[in-house]
């Protein structure tokens, strides 16, 4: 067993449950390697001590430079805005220190382009914080479509919809400006990467995107609202296999829209995120008067289960998918070998839903290789 | 109470399905008029002796000219092959007679723009056959929409997927052949015209269609698929919602999945036909922390349920829908009073399938008002 | 094919519900005797002739001796109140008329074995409507446990539960007094008929009964109650099942909650009448990591769907119940072959019910066969 | 913020999930008290050693004495076998340390009564682990029902099933012998605290337990099973409310079966462990065409639920649970305010327990007031 230091940069939602994560992961799992909270690096020096108090790291900082320059840090989080993302991983990439960023991974393409490939030059651990793909459910699904147990993939769906702004009166905040913060650039990496995940490689794909509520109530009467409420494109994978996600901060009724389905030459398969403890599985090959969707509660026989519970379908939550990342994370940079997604996958994200805003502006299907 | 004798075209399986429903029709709803089974028309004299027997119908004959035109025929239910669709419609109208023609309306679009321009011309009733629309819970989610009860709409998904042709193995049959027996000729016009009725006509689209299983076994070898196995678009209405539809045979695990889901400013509904005694309905004006999707049981006080049952919960079936389209269909011609869908409606179902294939084609954005 | 007359005594909601399955059930089953609607009896002259025109009789009656006696009755269908079954039956018997009774089978324990042992002598067709047990799935339960497909049965729990009484100020009705009115005269019946099919027959049982409302408003304020509004209790099945019966008619929010559970060594059922066309079955032979409770939705492969549908998932309702048990009939006059559940399992369900009353008013143990 | 010593006694399945929870618990709540895992008991002391490593404690023993007499251990967590539980919490009570004591409270109602009235005595904080009742659901259900919200509460169902004994050959282990190890001793506990805690006291009951399989396979042939496999029982509660619940550990296909339903002259709940991040409610005033059971995800509004996630539907699991009982014993020990159950709780469902074993020894109705 060997401490490695951890710096936190980011304090609000994400660095919080890093954090929680980090305190319980070597319980969980006991891993290899075994977190230290070294520092905290929040924008505020009070703040970060607060942070760090409430948080259990010994130090803190409201500059992200002493914190990766730190000798104790030995590995650096990013839990902070999009824009920092690009100046920080390369900071700790120039001095061999292992990132784990939270998506999406840059503010632009050429942030996230610059981003892996500084990750792969320096030759250090990486890896990106699609939290929800880590789920036990989710990461059986990822098993059971690579194994071809249920065939050739013919088709998938997805979405990633919530319901934060349905209400056309919900004020403006900082969600509502800026390309980064719209459904686009905030929901729709989630799904987009468990379409890659799960399937393989988009080839080409046509997009509509909407700014559904156009002004909303702000502190000066009206303010225009200036990202997208909802987007959605048609694509087909390399492999062939045909495509739908939808994306949307407006789907009144959903809280954590995570849903795909995908339908297989043997087989077939559901998920919803809001019951995060099943995946349903269609057998194809199942008796034919006895076939139906199967609803698998998941257990300690399905990946990373058994750390949290001995027992089948007493379940895991947000937190745990959060602890699964920590795990990952260590034990990647514990025995070298990179954990999906990595930098590189995080920009194979971006590039897809640069083809999103490319095929909607242009009104045209959009490959990926032309981007 | 004044008898209405009907000539029913057609023996196979829509042809029983509305025979039943002709039988049961008087006794569940107490129709103004009474419907006598008259006479029917299937390819065969003796074929159609033995399904008048089956069926309880008076006559049969295996010439449908013989059945327009005979005196105590005073209505024609259409349940014959698409082809024969246009000339039967047009030689009934010509008499005056009213016309029930199952889905879809003629068998290119030329053929339903005539029928709905006779059918205006005729001034005589008119209706299609989609079916599905007609259970208590669709109806239901046509009052609330319409209602304003979930606010304006912002999306709209429809599917219609079955999983017949799942198995890549499973032979060629007469459906493998002709556009109007694939997915978008077959299964498209009811999710099509579900669409439309609950939202509004569409404005523009982009379709990709594909055919997945180039090949079946044949009774000589290989056969060639010449129809396709699933489709989708994209889509606006005209009232600006956005929507997304997709139909497939191949979509392994679905039995009836006529599955649609909307979105809107207040609210949001949930239905799949494989459970189609329910609506799921969420509020957005409830209780903050009671929110949810209600699961709405249909029961009497819903549309056309009382006459099936006096409880709530008891359930209508597949049959029904069958036999509440005969009462709509009786209804109209003793009022007078259109029933939707007319062949009008029909007309617009078949467009947005050629606009699908036009989109598909030309790989652009299509506008229904450009065909 | 051969014509069989047949006479309703009846003409309230199960008298309605039968003629309508008499119209359709020809043209649904092809069966091999076609019912003739021949004369309906009710209580008044004009009652009668209006429901004969209604659901299509081409006589009517307010004297059911003249139903039974008409030679052109050849069977009779019993949908009257409990009180007058046993004198219909007898009359019927006498003639050698088989007879169809809803249930419960008589008025009291002593009417339902007289009932039971004049079918016995009379050797006629005598056949009880417990319409639910008929649907699809229930008789795929029913096929699946006695297979022995789940093993040895260990553990049963049903209910019938509805809510039709749940609001302590509704009215006091006709429902309200009388033990056979009550819930375990009225909606008991029903899941003890399916427990008794599923499982074998019940040896011993404890019960408890409860009327939870004692006043109701009535027309000269408060009225007594008289009879119970939620009952359940214990019981050891013949082969040593343990198990647990719920009935209820203050089950707030249920509507049809025929609802069943059973346990096996090998697999599980579970069944809800208010999702009528599925059957969850677990099948413990499945592999450990895919195991789980299927969703079958009924089809052509399963028990009568077929004639109904085609394809599996479009779902029968309410009414196609009744249609399956007019069939039945039909088909155990014509074969001679008895169908369950005959008058003979009809006593045995009231034998169960007489058991919890002595069992709740004596508050003890009591076995079947002390009765 | 203050630190408090933690002296965890049991290093199974309860052990890690407690110690996970200490660690974890002041970055997810903030709690006043923050935990410090002074030192970690297990039965010797190289496995204690390495525990102490895995979960993080600062020290290690093999004698319990010695951990509740270090004067660093501040409050004690009792996770090991029942037959120590008595022992130990009164040489705690002693020293005046706070004591958690995980299910059942004693492993004989002596000790439980025993350790009941010594905690009273002592007047420090004491609390009892059922963990289940803490989930966001389960606590909203509890407030549901105290505000009256779903009116008088008229039946109530509850079972905890699970089915990691569902297989006959399954061999026998030390949960197939001792009374407490059986279904009744160590299953039941959980829903008979949720009985008492949504509904009330039990006043009287009737109850049924069975060894079904009473032989399984062991190391030298065949060994006896000298404990129960499932129970059941009717009872009244204080508040006039009918109620039933069950157990077993050979319920085929349950994994996680702790399932409650309430109805209410107002309403009813609905709740399954298996989707834990779910409540259902029936809101008997809604309109009556619109009304049905709402499915209320667990969110930010609901009790407990914002420290782990700022969105509603993205759920917590059974680790957070445990959590959820650190942060309530810290709070308890920090206020001197007694948080729900208590020893005195942990004793009242003993005493049903033993009122259980009463009844089906003696086939008769108990009253809890005669024990």
């Amino acid at each position: 067993m060997t401490n490695i230091g951890i710096g936190m940069i980011g304090g609000g939602y994400m660095g919080k449950a890093h954090s929680v994560a980090l305190n319980a992961v070597g319980a969980v799992f006991d891993t290899g390697l075994r977190p230290v909270c070294e520092m905290i690096c929040t924008t505020t020096e009070a703040g970060a001590a607060e942070k760090a108090r409430t948080f259990d790291f010994h130090r803190s900082t409201a500059n992200w430079k002493v914190l990766v320059e730190d000798p104790k840090v030995e590995a650096v989080y990013i839990a902070s805005p999009q824009e920092t993302h690009l100046e920080i991983a390369l900071a700790a990439f120039a001095l061999g220190k292992p990132v784990f960023c939270e998506k999406p991974l840059g503010a632009t393409l050429e942030d996230s382009r610059a981003m892996a490939a500084e990750a792969e030059k320096a030759g250090v651990t990486n890896m990106m914080g699609f939290n929800y793909i880590r789920t036990p459910a989710s990461q059986l699904a990822r098993e059971i479509i690579a194994s071809g147990e249920i065939g050739e993939v013919t088709y998938f769906r997805g979405e990633h919809t919530e319901d934060f702004f349905s209400d056309p009166e919900s004020p403006a905040t900082w969600r509502t400006t800026g390309r980064s913060n719209g459904t686009m650039g905030d929901l729709a990496p989630h799904m987009i990467n468990a379409a890659l995940g799960l399937i393989g490689p988009v080839s080409s794909l046509i997009a509509d995107i909407e700014t559904v509520h156009k002004e909303r109530p702000g502190e000066n009467g009206r303010e225009a609202v200036t990202n997208d409420d909802q987007g959605q494109f048609l694509c087909r994978f390399e492999n062939g296999a045909m495509g739908m996600l939808y994306f949307s901060r407006i789907a009144t009724g959903r809280k954590m829209g995570y849903i795909y389905e995908v339908f297989g030459t043997k087989g077939a398969i559901r998920f919803d995120q809001e019951d995060q403890n099943a995946l349903w599985l269609y057998n194809g090959d199942a008796k034919p008067d006895r076939e139906g969707f199967t609803k698998i509660l998941t257990g300690p026989r399905h990946p990373d289960y058994l750390a949290f519970c001995q027992g089948p379908g007493h379940g895991t939550g947000y937190q745990d998918q959060i602890i699964i990342e920590a795990k990952d994370f260590l034990q990647a940079i514990e025995t070298g070998q990179a954990v999906w997604p990595t930098f590189q996958d995080g920009l194979m994200v971006h590039e897809v839903v640069e083809a999103c805003w490319r095929s909607h502006e242009q009104k045209r299907w959009v490959s990926i290789s032309d981007l």
